[in-house]
C-alpha cells in the first residue's frame, strides 16, 4: 500500500504529522504502509518554482493514494495564475483523473454548539456532498480575457458530456444506496443547457437503481433549502461549480470545519485524501490546528482506496472517543472542555486508537 | 408615474392586490399613478401561448416602472424551455435592459425567531446584494445540447465584459456609499478568468469611491460565511449566476422570504420590482400568502423609479408596525401573534398608513 504524503502549506505539515502517526499505529498493526513525502503548492513553488512539479506528479501517480495537507498562502497570491497554489491543486486533480470529490458534512453530537444554526435543526446532520471534479467550468475551453471591440472581456465555457455525467452519477448514485437511499441532483436546468443535460442523465440512469429515490433541485434553492432544513438531504450530487460552492456552505452548517475530511476518487478508486479546511496561515506553525480531518481523512483512505472498512472505523470511532472526553483545539472550544494543541490531540487519538 | 402591473401565477394575483389597494392609498394622497395590467409567465402561455407576449413588452416598455408578482408552476413545468414562465422574466429583465438586481436581506426583529440561525447571529441582520442580471452564464452564447463524438454534450458560456462589469460596478459602489461604506465584491477568480476581469474592474473603479471600502472574497467562502457570521456584510457585489446562489441563501438566513422585496433597475432608473419568494403553486387562491415582501416592493418602487423617499418610508413605517401590533400570515405566524390571511394583512397596513 504505497501512499504519497503531500503535507503543503501552513498548518499542513502539522497536521499531516499527526496524521502520519496514526497511520504509524496502524502499521505497527500490521497494515502495510508505505509513503513518500513530495511538494504541492506554495512550498513546490518555493523550492522549485511550480506549484505541481514533475517529480511530485510522478510519486502521486505511482502511488496508491494521496494524502494531503493543505495548500496556499497570503505569499504566493501576487504570483501569475499559473504559479498559484491553487494550480497544483487542480492540476494534480486532472492529471489523477480524480472526477469524483466526496465531501461528507457531518455534525457530530458533542460539536452541536459549534453550529451557526439552531441545535434541533443541525443535530444529527449527516449529508454526503458528491461533487464532480474534473469538468465544467474549471476546465472548459475556451477560457481567458481577451480585448474585443475595444474593451477586455473575460469569459469560461461550462461544459459537461454524458459519460463524464454518468460516470459521477453512478458514483453518486451507489453512495446513496449503502446510505439512506436518497439521491438528490443539484441543477439549473431552467437556464442552464449544460445542467439540463445533467438532469437528463440522472434520470436515464434511474432505473437502474430502483432502491434509490432520485429528487432534484435548482442550485438557487438548494442554497436556500441546506439552510432551512439541512437534514432533508442524504447524498446530493451535482457538478464542480455548484458542488465547490454548496459542499462548502453544508461544510460550514456543522461549525467544525476542522472535522470534516474529504476524498477525491477516480475511476479505480485511487484516491486523493484530504481536510475540507484550508492551510490557515495565520495559526501555522504555532501547534493550534486542529488535526482530525487530516486523520478522518485517512480513514477515508482506508474505507474507499484500501477497502479496509474495519481500520476506517477504528479511526472514526478513536476520533469519536477524544471528543467524549473532551478534547478540543482551538477551533471546537468551548467552557468546559479542555483544550489541546494539535499534538496533544494526535496523542489522544493514538491512545483511544 | 405609469406602472405596467404583472400579477402572474400562483399567489401573484393575490399578492399584487393587497399591493396595489397600498398604492391607490398613497394616490388617494396625491400621488398620481397611472397602471395597466397585463400578462407575463404561465398566465401568458396559457392566454397567448407565449410566456412574453410582444403586447406585454410593449406596456413593460413604455411604463416608467413595472410591478411583477410571481411567475411559474407545475402544470407549466413540462413545457419545451421557450415556453416556460422563467423565460418570460429572463427575457423581460433582458430586453428593459434591468442589469442591477438589488436583494436585500432583513431581518425584522420581530421575527428573529423565524431564523434557522441562533438570535445572536441574525438579530439586526441588514445585508445588500448587488446583483448583475442581464449578463454572465444566463445570456452568454454559445450554448446548447449537441451531439460531439457520438455522445450528447451540453454547454454554456460564462463572459463578461469590463463595460457591463463598471456599470454594476457602479450601481454597487454607490449603495454602498449611501450605507455602511463596505463594498464586498465576490467571484471565483482563482479558476475562472471571466472572474478575475470582475475583480481588476472592481479594484479600478476604488479610486472613485474613496469612501468606499472594498474587499474580495471567493464564492465558496461567501457561501460560508454567509452561514458563519452574516452581520460582516454591508453591501455585496456579484456576477448573474453567483448572484442567484447567494442571493437565495441570504434572503433564507432570515427564515422569512415572505418579507424581501427585491429591485431590477435600468440605468436610468427605472425598473422592475417584485418579491423575492416565489409563485407558491400549493397555496395559491387560498387568502393564505404573505402580501408584505410585494407591498415592500412597492416601497422600493416609489424610492429607485419615482425618488419618493418620503413616501418609501412611509410604507416601510407601516409594515414594522403590523408586525410590531403582532399580525402574521401562515409563512411568519408563531404562537402568541396574531394569524391573518393576505386580505387582513393589506387592511392592516393600509391602516397603519
Ligand atoms: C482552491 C480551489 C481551486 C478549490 C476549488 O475551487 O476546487 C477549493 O475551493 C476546493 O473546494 O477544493
Ligand atoms: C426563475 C429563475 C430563472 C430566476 C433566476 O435564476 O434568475 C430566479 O431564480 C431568480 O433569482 O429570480
Amino acid at each position: 500500500m504505497k501512499i504519497c504524503v503531500l503535507p503543503g502549506d501552513g498548518i499542513g505539515p502539522e497536521i499531516m504529522a499527526q496524521a502520519l502517526r496514526v497511520l504509524d499505529a496502524l502499521r505497527t498493526d500490521g497494515l502495510p504502509f508505505e509513503t513518500e513525502t513530495a511538494h504541492l503548492g506554495g512550498c513546490a513553488v518555493d523550492a522549485t518554482g511550480v506549484p505541481l512539479p514533475d517529480e511530485t506528479l510522478k510519486l502521486a501517480k505511482a502511488a496508491d493514494a494521496v494524502l494531503l495537507g493543505a495548500v496556499g498562502g497570503p505569499q504566493w497570491d501576487a504570483l501569475p495564475r499559473e504559479k498559484r497554489p491553487e494550480r497544483g491543486l487542480l492540476g494534480i486533480r486532472k492529471e489523477l483523473n480524480l472526477f469524483a470529490n466526496l465531501r461528507p458534512a457531518i455534525l457530530y453530537p458533542e460539536l452541536a454548539n459549534a453550529s451557526s444554526l439552531k441545535p434541533e435543526l443541525v443535530a444529527g446532520l449527516d449529508i454526503m456532498i458528491v461533487r464532480e471534479l474534473t469538468g465544467d467550468i474549471y476546465f472548459g475551453q475556451p477560457r481567458g480575457i481577451e480585448v474585443r471591440n475595444g474593451e477586455r472581456v473575460g469569459y469560461n465555457t461550462m461544459i459537461y458530456s454524458e459519460s463524464e455525467i454518468r460516470r459521477i452519477g453512478k458514483v453518486a448514485y451507489e453512495i446513496a444506496r449503502k446510505r439512506g437511499g436518497k439521491l438528490c441532483s443539484v441543477d439549473k436546468m431552467n437556464v442552464l443547457e449544460c445542467t439540463q443535460l445533467w438532469r437528463d442523465v440522472m434520470i436515464e440512469m434511474a432505473p437502474d437503481y430502483p432502491d434509490v429515490t432520485l429528487s432534484h433541485m435548482l442550485v438557487d434553492n438548494a442554497a436556500m433549502q441546506l439552510v432551512k432544513n439541512p437534514k432533508q438531504f442524504d447524498v446530493v450530487v451535482t457538478g464542480n461549480i455548484f458542488g465547490d460552492i454548496l459542499s462548502d456552505e453544508a461544510a460550514m452548517l456543522t461549525g467544525s470545519i476542522g472535522m470534516l475530511p474529504s476524498a477525491s476518487l477516480d475511476e479505480n478508486n485511487k484516491g486523493m485524501y484530504e481536510p475540507c479546511h484550508g492551510s490557515a496561515p495565520d495559526i501555522a506553525g504555532k501547534g493550534l490546528a486542529n488535526p482530525l480531518a487530516t486523520i478522518l481523512s485517512v480513514a477515508m483512505m482506508l474505507r474507499y482506496t484500501f477497502s479496509q472498512e474495519a481500520a476506517a472505523q477504528r479511526i472514526e470511532t478513536a476520533v469519536k472517543s477524544v471528543l467524549a472526553q473532551g478534547y478540543r483545539t482551538g477551533d471546537i472550544f468551548e467552557p468546559g472542555t479542555r483544550k489541546v494543541g494539535t499534538i496533544e490531540m494526535g496523542d489522544a487519538v493514538i491512545a483511544a486508537l
